[in-house]
């Protein structure tokens, strides 16, 4: 038996179902379940996708296709009584597309199909309405000859302007039947004279000219780009429905309506949606005339509203999740055209998710499947209000969620001081270096002219949860003079701007934002992701208030504390400073003695406030020359500041100097050639917390080694740590347990794991420097091609926020297995940025990580993710 | 049966032999093997390695080893009539100790152990010389009282320079036999005092304390520096060897001499030695009296020499190699106290192996071993004549082997003018670059401030087999003034200094130099060496005067052809300029067509050089910004050369600027992003290799792109590679092989390397950026911290010289299976510093590389390491 291409559907019964979706296309299916539903819809048939695949393959319809077709069309003209072309009582039909899943805007619908200057009599017969018939002929021939001949709708569009010109009206609805009549002639001639052919009358040819028109259109650049972009298989294929028009446009008694069956923007249980009386859909489009709300239509006519009530809740009921719907009434019978699972807010999404469980609808499993983690960023941070209307005059990368308004400032010390008289502002910068992290902390957010997604700006707005714009190459920044031009826009300081971290943009002026809402249901839905979970979530958190919040969105730990943002605060940096200018061992001791008071004091309140949670401590990471000044003038204003030469630090500073700062003298190098520093360190953290125990309090410190590349680094700084803490620890006489481990940040680290875990009773992967050495990039500077690179689909995902699985993902789990393969019970973790990435932690899950850690503000995002890779899998 | 601890030689029999290396160590396999070929050495016993590490863990001697010594003793004692303690006839003997391999000044030896207070008189009796015997006396107990009970040296000589003053005499000689009586009792006191104990009188307490304090020097710090130093097990143990003595200050019928087999620094067969009349070895060393040449011996001693003569030929022909003899001849008798193993000079070494296969002493594979790859840079570079005495200012890197001789310069136009004029300079920088290349090509030698082992100096002059000395953080340069301080000393422009970049050594002024002499018998060396080596030798070379030398070094194709140093020479740099400059594709591709014709010519120049040779080159590698100038007055400069304005070559400089170069934006990522750069490189090389194949020379071009990451990089690369290499060829109406290949120096191609393979008919390991990755240490800045991890044993070699077998190495050989699982002809060879080390060469042979790729100066090297690798697999 030949393959069955075309399915039928119509009164009360389908030769699909929603089942067929991949067969069908979602609108396919649903009109079929619809039909099955004994939900009235008009009837028709669908060819399908396999039919569109082949003729995408071959340039040819398959075998039977046509056949079948002709079936299924006699069915469709017998149980209406019309015939297709038929002069006395023709049969209209809409042709449109359905693929899969619904691509928008990719693919026009032809409607009207089955006019030509015959049946055009008959249809104004038949409906009494000659108006009508001309007016749907006109349509006709302009969208077929837009869709399906490539004639430019604008050069119908300028006959349809000069004849309302010439008639002296300014809307369509008042021109009359000679008017239309006028137009089709003039149609079909443009036609004529476009494709040299005269326009298609034979409806039967009408038919297989659309249908091929829209395989075609699987193809066509549109197309083809929003399937990379929305990672939709080239495969798939379309498939084409075909279902008899009904019209809401016959009068008083018609109308047409879309809604959905709760809010799709706060997921309240209400009927949301509008309608038109005497319209077709494309008037709704069209915006001449204003839709009312939904609720009028039971004012008038009560009876179809109470027959689309009964739909809807049917149709929700069946397919337990909020659906939008499309409905036509003509003369007062309601059709249904359309329904689909219907997109919602991410506010709506988790309440509608909670209520249906709530209503026995759904389970918490499905519940929690049903909100995507990548939604919930929007919960999480201000945003601008949707109702706002702006144009942005530059655009950067989406470096940190949320909006944010203030007044520029263009250095970290004006943001201090126009903080502390009551200012809100947004702190400009052509990069930021760990020296401006007070005034980051005190702007309302960040904006950048370099960096990428990664650089310093990126992830240390992250960690603060606040919005940051980044490597927004178009801005020209002055900031001596304290100006930047963008767009041909000159920005001073103290003027307002408006910066979306969302999407990158830069708003001049103030715009209106709204506040996230953590709301109950939101964490009802988390604690029912905990219950799925296997995976541990932790955040990486620097600071007592980090940690705080954290613990708020529900985090299980400090996954990393980096100790050197501890290094800039207040005077310390002077020490630091003094620590880094010593000439030898013994005084840059003194100098580690002055810092060690205030490490310890970070460490007592981050202990303090995480309680019974482990915390994960780097110990010092970053090459020395960050925490100097650059600039001459900074090198003279610290000199000054700090009662240093300016010579001396000015060679110091060039001494330190790298050609390739991140492949440099940092991580455990510094604590192999100065491991006094490491030292003073771990005194640090061991001291705090055997005074915390001694107090009673539950702490549970682990020690993290980073950058190693070589088990001998780590013998080497793990006898230190260990000697270092056994000594305070039996000093104090208390009883504490510690950890020490190490992160897995080079492939080197990776590929000798097995040797590393005899010296690590943890890793934590830092797939950010994993990524950096792995793949040979600089996050600091790939905004020059990585963007070409995720164009072309050379990378997928930009690397650095999603974990390249085929490449770091391979030394991730090498580095899992082997080192496993020495120490079976080697705690193993995550703390680069992919953390806090979904698609990342489906990959830790399935890997058998036992934790992910990521900043604060995007914990709820990672219980989430975790419960979607366990439900998963 | 007990194990054997206690193995005897003497009187023409022995228990072991010189298989017994490892057991008895060097010297007592020596001493035992020369006894069974009839060789007159005093008797004595050896107790073995495996008693000694058995001392070395439990700290108690093995079961049996002291009954076996008693045993041992007792056949000396017999055999010589005397015994130990005796008083009438005393027995002495030395205790030495020897490992399996010479382990020079770890150990101190102890004579004339056996004598006491008693056995002294005895021995002044027997050999009827008073003085001699209490001379011998107070010798012993200074030896045995520093070596074996830790009584310094110094306070010895003390009393020894007390008493020559108080007889107002020079030298010890001067001292009479009551002298010598009155010193001992001085000696004894010393000793009583300093170890709290009386000096042991008793001859076997003696014996086993001086055996103790043998195997107890094993573990000494000394020891066991030198031992990591040279890469030796501490699990091998020293054995002791107790052996008759045997004395050579009995009159003038008595002597002691060294001597070898053959010239040990030129290889000449003659015998070579020195010998001293009336002494012993100790005298010898104390440098008080000169030593005649060994063929006066002749005359002296005839009979004795005579034996000599014999004892020599029959060793060398038995061992098959230079030996290096030790002998004592007491009243007349000659003794063999040692034989060894030559240590010899690359050229003898050269000279020896070549002579001896045509002696028909050893075969050629034997010939081939004999000389250590590692020593020939001796032979290729110009050296400081051996015979020259100087002292150094600073310490650097020995970055490219060899010495120069020239005045200071300290900039690159300044060399090449300089050198115009007829002048040989050396090029002092504080770091080169590639825009300097000008300048290092004319200098004699370059000296850099900054930099390692690998950083660009490095790098290009090995290439060039010119000296340099890298990294020579003592030199404080000003090059702007013209001068630099290193040592105290200010050296300006136009003094001479000497560079040995053998050592890193900076002298002052002009020293002496040898030329490298590339002699016959090392050319028919390195053809033995290519009758048994599988893996192919090629050279990493840029220009048809690299390829030359390369060629007559025998380089069997070009593994690297860079590029981007073509880019540099004369005006081609500011066509490249143009190029960077432009603004968009039409106008970079006006500034390429000016570059190509120069790019062509390279290219011309190179395959021809190379006929039938495969020539690989790489397209642009090095980001932008390093063709544009850096400091403001080098941007004022070439802006005005250039006619482009400041402004706008500043921002340039300025936009192109990248925090982490060696990850940035470069390699094939320009092919991406400029994908007509890469076009215009492939068109040269394949117009060129067209052009050649008409006139029938055998071209065999094999195109290279480099840093792949991901497999759709090179795809996209490859794919326009084809088109243009196809394009050309057809319209050339030649046939023409090529191959498209790529770079591994990524460790994520590594892991991919399936992939990659699909793309690549050639993978070429890129083992300086793959450590750099892989290991995430850049080259240029790692020599703050590198020293320290080789010193600390954390890498045993820098991994940029030697590759890190266990990382880097692991990605290399998962590159090569992978990349054969879904290619299997895939050829596969390295070309970074790596291709021209001995040990990295073996590790390429072992994974199977088809071929390895260095500068043209170590083919010689290679070709020797590669036949080493074969045989010894």
């Amino acid at each position: 038996m030949a393959q069955q291409y075309v399915y039928f559907f119509g009164n009360g019964t389908a030769e699909g179902d929603a089942t067929n979706k991949a067969l069908l296309g979602g609108k396919g299916a649903g009109l079929a379940e619809m039909t099955q539903l004994g939900i009235p819809v008009p009837p028709g048939f669908t060819v399908t996708t396999e039919a569109c695949v082949h003729y995408s393959k071959t340039g040819n319809y398959p075998e039977k296709m046509q056949e079948q077709m002709q079936v299924a069309l006699s069915k469709l003209e017998t149980s209406l009584g019309k015939k297709l072309g038929d002069i006395a009582n023709p049969l209209l039909v809409s042709v449109r597309s359905g693929a899969r899943v619904s691509m928008p805007g990719m693919m026009d619908t032809v409607l009207n199909l089955g006019l030509n200057s015959e049946t055009v009599v008959g249809l104004a017969k038949a409906s009494g309405n000659e108006r009508f018939a001309y007016d749907s002929y006109r349509r006709f021939i302009q969208m077929f000859g837009d869709v399906v001949l490539g004639v430019p709708h604008h050069k119908f569009e300028h006959y349809l302007s000069a004849m309302k010109k010439s008639r002296n009206v300014a809307i369509d609805t008042d021109l009359g039947a000679d008017d239309f009549k006028e137009l089709v002639e003039q149609f079909l001639a443009l036609v004529a004279k476009e494709t040299g052919k005269p326009f298609p009358q034979n409806p039967a040819d009408q038919l297989m000219l659309a249908i091929t028109a829209v395989f075609g259109s699987w193809d066509n650049q549109r197309a083809k780009t929003y399937r990379r972009i929305n990672k939709i298989s080239d495969d798939w294929g379309t498939a084409v429905n075909v279902q008899a028009m009904v019209f809401g446009n016959m009068g008083d008694d018609s109308g047409t309506g879309v809604a959905f069956t709760r809010d799709p923007s706060t997921g309240e249980k209400i009927f949301f949606g509008e309608f038109l009386i005497n319209a077709q859909g494309e008037d709704v489009v069209a915006g001449i005339r204003t839709p009312e709300p939904i609720a009028r239509l039971k004012d008038v006519m009560p009876v179809v509203f109470e027959q689309l009530e009964a739909v809807y809740q049917k149709l929700e009921k069946h397919y337990r999740d909020i659906q939008d719907i499309e409905f036509t009434v003509e003369r007062g019978k309601l059709f249904m055209l359309q329904t689909r699972t219907g997109k919602r807010t991410a506010k709506a999404a988790v309440k509608i998710a909670h209520d249906m469980v709530l209503e026995g609808l759904i389970d918490k499993k499905t519940a929690v499947l049903r909100v995507l983690p990548e939604q919930l960023d929007q919960l999480l941070h201000p945003m601008i209000d949707p109702k706002e209307v702006y144009t942005s005059i530059a655009k950067g990368l989406p470096a940190s969620p949320g909006a944010a308004v203030g007044k520029v400032v263009f250095n970290a010390e004006d943001a201090e001081e126009w903080v502390t008289r009551g200012e809100k502002v947004i702190l400009v910068r052509n990069e930021t270096s760990p020296d401006d992290i007070g005034g980051m902390h005190v702007a309302e957010g960040i904006l950048t002219a370099t960096g990428g997604m990664t650089s310093h700006a990126a992830v240390v707005a992250r960690g603060m949860g606040k919005c940051c714009v980044a490597g927004c190459g178009a801005l020209d920044i002055n900031e001596r003079e304290k100006f930047f031009i963008a767009g041909g826009v000159t920005i001073k300081e103290g003027d307002f701007i408006t910066i979306n971290g969302t999407t990158g943009e830069v708003v001049v002026g103030s715009v209106t934002l709204v506040s996230p809402e953590f709301s109950g249901e939101f964490a009802i839905l988390l604690d029912w992701s905990d219950e799925f979970r296997t995976l541990g979530v932790r955040a990486n958190a620097d600071t007592p208030e980090d940690a705080r919040v954290a613990r708020e969105f529900g985090a299980e730990g400090i996954g990393l504390c980096r100790t050197e943002h501890m290094f800039f605060d207040g005077d310390r940096i002077d020490a630091v400073r003094e620590m880094i200018l010593a000439s030898n061992e013994s005084d840059r001791r003194k100098a580690l003695a002055k810092v060690k008071p205030y490490q310890k004091e970070d460490f007592l309140g981050l202990f303090r406030e995480m309680a019974g949670l482990p915390v994960t401590i780097r110990l010092l990471d970053p090459p020395l020359h960050e925490f100097l000044p650059h600039t001459d003038e900074d090198v003279q204003k610290v000199a000054q500041a700090s009662g240093l030469h300016f010579d001396q630090l000015k060679r110091k500073v060039s001494e330190l100097h790298e050609f390739n700062p991140m492949l440099g003298h940092r991580g455990c190098r510094l604590g192999i050639t100065y491991p006094e520093v490491y030292e003073m360190q771990v005194y640090a953290i061991i001291e705090a917390a055997c005074e915390l125990k001694k107090e009673g309090i539950d702490v549970q410190p682990e020690i993290m080694i980073p950058l190693i590349g070589h088990v001998r680094e780590l013998e080497i700084l793990r006898e230190m740590t260990v000697r270092v803490c056994d000594e305070v620890i039996n000093r104090s006489g208390v009883t504490l347990k510690y950890l020490v481990g190490t992160m897995i940040e080079l492939p080197r680290a990776a590929l000798t794991a097995n040797e590393v875990a005899t010296q690590a009773e943890f890793f934590s992967f830092g797939t950010n420097d994993l990524t950096q050495t792995t793949l040979g990039i600089s996050r600091d500077d790939a905004g020059r091609f990585l963007p070409d690179y995720v164009h072309q689909g050379i990378y997928k995902e930009d690397p650095f926020v999603s974990i390249d699985v085929a490449g770091v993902g391979q030394l991730v789990e090498m580095g899992v297995v082997r080192g496993r393969s020495t120490r079976p019970d080697l705690k193993t973790g995550i703390c680069g940025e992919h953390g806090g990435d979904p698609a990342s932690i489906n990959f830790c899950h399935k890997i058998g990580l036992n934790y992910v850690s990521c900043s604060p503000y995007r914990v709820p995002i990672a219980r989430l993710s975790a419960a979607h890779a366990a439900l998963k899998s």
